[in-house]
């Protein structure tokens, strides 16, 4: 049995374990200097607020949040009418990894499609509406889709768009959840035009807008299209607890952030190391890898090799009946961290 | 008409104001080294529920959260049964000042009684009960006091043991809101022995306890009893939208707290500049003001002198029918920002 | 000790222990020829749902309901919008006769306001709009009265006019609990024209219009004024679990109820039976009592007297502080009940 | 083209259009002689609760409510534990026919399964369970199914057996929605000993128990395991708005239906009409019909004759893309309305 090499300083278990780029740590620090009032009532609320506005290049309902269950959350809080259900893939957050939360808290029932990719069809949009007009059924409200997948596959504007435009021609509303929305961006030309265009441009009503994952300490935001401000969002905020009371240093993180990109520039280096971690691991016979979109990888991997590679550095199984894993890169994932992740794979796999 | 001295730097509006400490500030720096696990199973996370053990002596279910209303939300859905109602007082903040959060997301009845100092007697729980057994009322399950109060006033050691005892002699549960927790130590003895009375030993079942109004970064914590453990506290966690998932930079502040009770100095601050200011404002003329019992002052005072000094140097109505206000003290009031202050109250008082 | 009369063959307990009008089983059996479609589409309902339009002399919504909760809570459901709340007595049955069902189902909460008489005031709704606008209260959305009140008072019309008016103007609706509703229009008029001024031409948006304290089977309907049509309350009718599948057998009973306005004979009757009891009892030293407004009577009686009573022929403690006791009448009190019961009321006090 | 016969007297729509068995009006009818106390506290809801206890043959706790949709959502009330899902399969009448009523009443998810018959496997709760431990996903709490199944088809006593042990096994609870669970009783024995061995006998801890489709005025019931008394299941009974004030006229009939168990015989007859049914016109070229388990038929049926019958007697469609529609027998099926409904299909299908 060969002995494993030093293991990465960082792991490849999600861009969740992460740390804070600096500049961040120096925005927080920058919004310190005074005493500000709380709950949004500062001018680091009301810059980042600007600053969405001008990004989303929209004249957007910016609510900044803690965390992206608490983003979905009020998001679909905004969006949602009477009796009526979301519609979402098997395979989004809100209805798998959020413990429930929307049906508690919004009480409202999610209706899942089958999704090989992790993307919803405007087919599938056009077969839930059958149950328009039947009292014994909650009508489709709010269609709910991830921009990337939790597959980490993307849409394409394209696509985006026939999905608002389906929606809307039967009155329902169109809900992102973009807690990697940096990443789908950085993969698809890293400019703030592509933003655009796969957001309020192609019809989204409201998007659940990361930072966390992305560099930043614990700083989401919610983003409402003009045509949905005036919905008590505001109050909605609070009530669903997701209202920071010392809101300028989460709002300064994303002055930070939007000021010149750095959101992009550090989706692009996750990205990046994905794409290097799949060049240098597609030729390891027995480890099946596709080409990554954004910065997830999701190889089969055998056991014992999966397990002692896990043991070594710790990463997430995903679909253990076909022996799936995921590895995932971060803003923060070096050349170095990838060599010796790298060492690793091969170690177990030589065995 | 005589013209104003420049205001304090810092201001009297409220210590959500206020910013962070620089000690938190260098915690949060100081977890940043490289990649942790996320949503608490991280070192920082286990150090942190470790202090607060020691802090509790008891070995208490620590969930680290992001806000006060989520802690709140998240403490009463541990300790909530079917079919019960909270008994809280008519100034209570989750009755009055959370937009309706419990009722939201809890689905639950507040149940509050009168009371002219904002303390909750056992006899009003001994009056609440009488409906138990009736299928036409929810059944009292849970009483939520507030230490301090939200009008500054403290329950002794003694009142709290006594509203404990009360409750559980009729199977409820206590619940103390402590977004201020901090404040009420430092008044009455700033030892962890008095924390330790005034809540797990005198009976508390759970216990919310605030680091944001204290000079931390959206930093707050929900402690439970060891007798509730066991009830999916970590499930609700999530499902309540308070998980972070970057937990280690809010456990790594509150490591740095209790290591050797920052908590208590920063409170003791707030509590000694509440205590000068009401020195040097008590003999004014036309100006009624009580000794502060933590870092809270309710003057009554008078337009237009009141609106003058408002628009001078923001701080909240309170009782808008008596003329009252609150100016409140933070952990960085300096005595320069007193003395300003004092230096406008006297100039239009004086008018 | 004398011993006691033969009790009277009827309660005095509540108008829910009464039976079903002859009149109603008739109607039941006569839906019950053959067949007809459930939930709703068939005749008996259009029928009643054309006969409420009538009543109402406008084109409202009709909902027939199985229980006045649900009643209560459908219209809620229907009126609420985001982050709202409801303001109502603190004797009214949706605060303190539902275990909660509002809180629970709805997620709202309810604001309760002090009242001697179980009358809300127009001034009481001003003092509560002082939250509007600001994000940490629930937003005053509803106001929701009954008539006549738990406490057996009656609003003049003027007094509803003047609270639609003053709702109106904050753009909050009124709801109206009707569950004796017969009982306060036959007080006032026992005319469809005061039913009518009472109602949607004060400006009521919806309407609990009970059934069955009035004599019939588990019939109730929700009246929702035209400008509330179209919020979806056909779905909410099933989603709140108050949509009955045979619905032809409540509306059968509402078409017979309105068809020669016997809903407005039994409700006088019940009112005659309270001012006969009450003119029977009045002279009787030892017992306070008032003259009823409509079939309830809340006497002051001590005990011994009151326990022998109520051990003799049921009936409630209402304010057990104050020794109050509550009487009620029903469609089928006979004489021969009245006089039975008032001997039972001279034995006791005559000890 | 030929013209239509005369078509049946009672629709082959729904049991839910059928009408009231005489008896059970009689029953109303006499439970109707003087006052009883409301909300259960009267001798029918006594003899009511007893009669169900024996025919249970255990101390189930008794629930007399309005509706089918109300009984589940009450049953699971009662069941459900903190931050637990139901798992159940895609058709069942909770996740499909009830408008959302679980999730905005109960908050909960519900988890549901492919299931080509209808029915449940053992092995899809062993699935469900992988997330047992999993902070991210509610926890499997309760399996709820259909018995018959909402697609006609039958549970065998071994198989409601094994998803109770299995469920069990898991700490899981096991709800029967038996809106109709008289038509499998008749189907598998007709006999009180085959309902103890597929409900409680085999481990179901509780059961919705319909009665209004199979010949009762909106009468329904849950029963609730010895095992799971004492959970404020009478407080929740009200909390959900399914607490008949005047219950007694639902008790009184249940009390007629348990005395001779004319609940089974109407039941035998419901399935007989669909089994004579079946029987004349199984041999219809161009009709593909099964044989019925118990009161329903899925014919596939193609346009035009489709649609001339349905316009000719009402009946609903199935599953549209496969061209399949439900026929459905009731206790008042008559052998003549059988016959004219078979010339109706024969004269659509000759054409």
């Amino acid at each position: 049995m060969v002995s494993m090499p030093e293991p990465p300083q960082r792991l490849f278990a999600s861009d969740n374990a992460s740390g804070i780029h600096p500049q961040y740590l120096e925005a927080i620090a920058g919004a310190n200097a005074t005493h500000e009032l709380a709950y949004g009532v500062d001018r680091f609320t009301q810059s980042g607020t600007n600053a969405f506005c001008a990004l989303a290049d929209a004249d957007v309902d910016v609510l900044f949040t803690f965390g992206g269950t608490g983003s979905n959350i009020l998001a679909l809080a905004i969006l949602l009418e009477r009796a009526e259900s979301v519609l979402c893939t098997e395979w989004s957050h809100i209805a798998v990894d959020e413990t429930g939360a929307p049906e508690r808290i919004l009480g409202v029932k999610l209706q899942t499609v089958v999704s090989p990719d992790g993307k919803l069809q405007p087919a599938q949009i056009v077969s839930a509406v059958n149950v328009l007009g039947s009292i014994h059924h909650t009508q489709p409200g709010v269609v709910s889709i991830s921009q990337p997948t939790e597959l980490g596959t993307l849409y394409s504007i394209a696509e985006i768009q026939a999905i608002c435009q389906t929606a809307h021609q039967y009155g329902m509303r169109v809900h992102v959840d973009g807690a990697r929305i940096a990443n789908a961006v950085a993969a698809m030309g890293a400019t703030r035009d592509v933003f655009q265009k796969m957001t309020f441009a192609a019809g989204v009503d409201a998007l659940s807008f990361g930072g966390t994952k992305n560099a930043m300490l614990n700083a989401e935001a919610v983003l409402v299209a003009p045509q949905y401000r005036g919905r008590r969002a505001q109050y909605l905020h609070k009530q669903v607890t997701q209202l920071p009371s010392k809101m300028r240093y989460t709002a300064a993180q994303f002055v930070r952030a939007l000021d010149d990109d750095l959101w992009i520039s550090t989706a692009t280096a996750a990205n990046t190391a994905a794409q290097t971690l799949f060049r240098k691991t597609k030729e390891f016979k027995s480890l099946q890898i596709d080409m990554p979109a954004v910065n997830s990888l999701f190889p089969i991997m055998h056991n014992p090799a999966k397990a002692k590679l896990q043991e070594w550095s710790f990463f997430w199984d995903w679909d253990i009946n076909r022996h799936q894993v995921r590895w995932m890169t971060s803003w923060d994932t070096s050349p170095a961290d990838i060599d010796a992740f790298v060492g690793g794979v091969a170690t177990v796999l030589a065995e």
